[in-house]
């Protein structure tokens, strides 16, 4: 192949695809980038074999033809490079490099060895007009779901596509995170898909990095495709059923605050500086005021308090300060709601949820489960 | 006791005494910062017991006494609270702070306990007025010395206080950093002094935490006192004598190169993409040109060029491009000297040391030993 393109459109696409790109020892093709003539354009694609990336560039092609190279190298390369026209060929599983006064040769590997990235020519289940919308949205509720895979539905994100709406879910089952959309248009398909985390954040990524554009979502036999202008990304879905999460949402509250959120977030994070192991802080809700208090029994304790609407009764509960705090950074208004229940007693005593979601503002809900008393 | 102050400058001089506090599990009462009222002002000390810090905080005494603290504890609470007052009182080994809403008790330890840092009341053996300048000084030279203490000298900086000028020098007998101060006064002792590299990694820390004012180095018993308005710094020397390192640094070259440094910089940058284990880059210099070259048998091949100006010999020379690369960062001006000499042939082989230095600016120099071909 031979093609000659812009250094800052190629930087941008090697940027998107090399991010997945691993150290595999076991297949060290995986450490490599595809870069191949397709339709006029320089395609390169990466896989790890549970997402992959395809990107196109525009250029002037001499000579059609591929070769795989080791990502690293090749995007560093380019990275450092000025803004200029580079030309690209390949001779003999080689692909030679210049630009300005700048010349390389990089060894690679037959293109006929790389794994093959799933190509789906279904048509989208849903279009998402504009990716920055997107993006922010997922940024709001990609950090809930759980780290490990002993249930593997809680490693993944919920896209619930309904007639009227659509929303993104992640939990851990000790706190969850629900953003919705009210959709403008009812059509396509309804549906229900759970998306692996790392997905979503190659996602985010890949929109940030991109001007704001329609997306497609496109689904294939469990797999989901991404499609933008110039960049693909195809991605397994996780097998499974959803928990009935709405169920836990609590609906009605013993005791409603509304107070400042920076105010809030800095009581905490000064508390959290004295909070024991569990990483535990207490709020002591009175009328027209919240304490913050921590303690840790080798350590020394703290109290802070600051002026809240209260309403409903007194009461004292107690979380973990890093759930609420992840909450409460999701949430762009000045004022929050918090909405409270106290431990259920008796037998079987237990802990209700919590709420806590922006005042003024629809759309975005975080759940989280107080830590027993 | 009992003592009010600014948040903003105790904040300031708890950050200055805490960096050099680490974990010690042997002596738990090294993590602690002491506090103790001293001639109207509030004294914060810290020790590792290599390196220890004074500071003086003004404020209003109520009662004089003294207690030591968890550093991490005490400053990460002081650092989140807002600027207004603060009081701080102690009760049975208990710090109790107040500010704003905000309140702490942080348990401490007797401050008998603490380690005595040695006072140093001798004349300063010389004065800087600008601290600020000393800074950037220092700054150029201290990434040179040895990181191993297989050659203690080495792992320290030499404070070379001649009649006329001072000098700061770092090597590890691979690269050499030096500058030059010329003195307006000749005035106080002469002498040499080698000073661990972490006092002067700490020292460049402060400097940058308060604004640039006079700074004494007075000596005592085989240790030095670093002497700010509010700051005071106490170090250990290392004992030995620094090699005589002036007879390396060349004064004649084979060939003279003048280049513009951020495009050689960039150069040498894009070459270390390809370059093998040992961090090799080869420049091949020509007339009127230098070519900047790497190789890796199994990644591949990099070549680029630049104009220059040179003065003698073509020849070819392979230096660790991290060397070359440190040498350059601490060099402020548009166009850099190189200076080079060619292995000598024979029965015993061996490589001329290179120099790089600024054009148009004196008082520094960088050293750096070729890589043998």
């Amino acid at each position: 192949m031979k093609i000659t393109c812009l250094q800052e459109n190629l930087k941008t696409n090697l940027n998107i695809a090399q991010n997945i790109v691993g150290k595999n020892l076991t297949l060290p093709i995986l450490n490599n980038l595809l870069l191949e003539i397709d339709s006029g354009r320089l395609k390169i694609s990466s896989t790890n074999l549970e997402i992959g990336i395809n990107t196109w560039t525009s250029g002037k092609i001499e000579k059609t033809g591929s070769i795989t190279c080791p990502a690293k190298i090749l995007s560093s390369f380019v990275n450092n490079l000025p803004n200029k026209k580079i030309e690209l060929e390949t001779k003999d599983n080689t692909l030679f490099i210049k630009c300005d006064n700048y010349k390389a040769a990089i060894k690679g590997l037959s293109a006929d060895d790389f794994p093959l990235i799933p190509k789906i020519k279904e048509k989208p289940i849903f279009v998402f007009k504009k990716s920055e919308v997107l993006k922010n949205d997922l940024n709001k509720i990609v950090g809930s779901a759980a780290l490990s895979e002993s249930r593997p539905e809680f490693s993944g994100i919920l896209f619930k596509i309904a007639k009227e709406s659509i929303k993104f879910v992640a939990t851990d089952s000790f706190r969850l995170a629900e953003k919705t959309i009210i959709r403008a248009n009812s059509g396509g398909q309804l549906n229900s898909l759970i998306i692996p985390q790392r997905t979503i954040q190659e996602l985010i990524r890949i929109l940030g990095e991109k001007p704001s554009q329609e997306i497609k979502f496109i689904l294939g036999d469990n797999q989901i495709l991404f499609e933008l202008d110039e960049v693909q990304l195809i991605s397994r879905l996780i097998d499974g059923q959803y928990p009935d999460y709405q169920q836990i949402i609590p609906k009605n509250f013993e005791t409603k605050v509304t107070l400042s959120k920076d105010e809030f977030i800095n009581n905490i994070r000064i508390a959290s500086i004295f909070s024991s192991k569990i990483n535990d802080v207490k709020l002591v809700v009175r009328p027209e005021k919240i304490e913050i208090l921590s303690q840790d029994p080798d350590l020394g304790e703290n109290k802070s308090q600051m002026a809240a609407r209260v309403q409903g009764k007194s009461m004292e509960i107690i979380f973990n300060f890093r759930y609420l705090m992840e909450g409460l950074a999701n949430i762009g208004t000045k004022q929050v709601f918090l909405g409270l229940n106290s431990d259920e007693q008796g037998t079987s005593p237990k802990s209700n949820p919590a709420i806590v979601k922006p005042v003024g503002e629809e759309g975005y809900l975080y759940v989280v489960m107080p830590i027993k008393t």
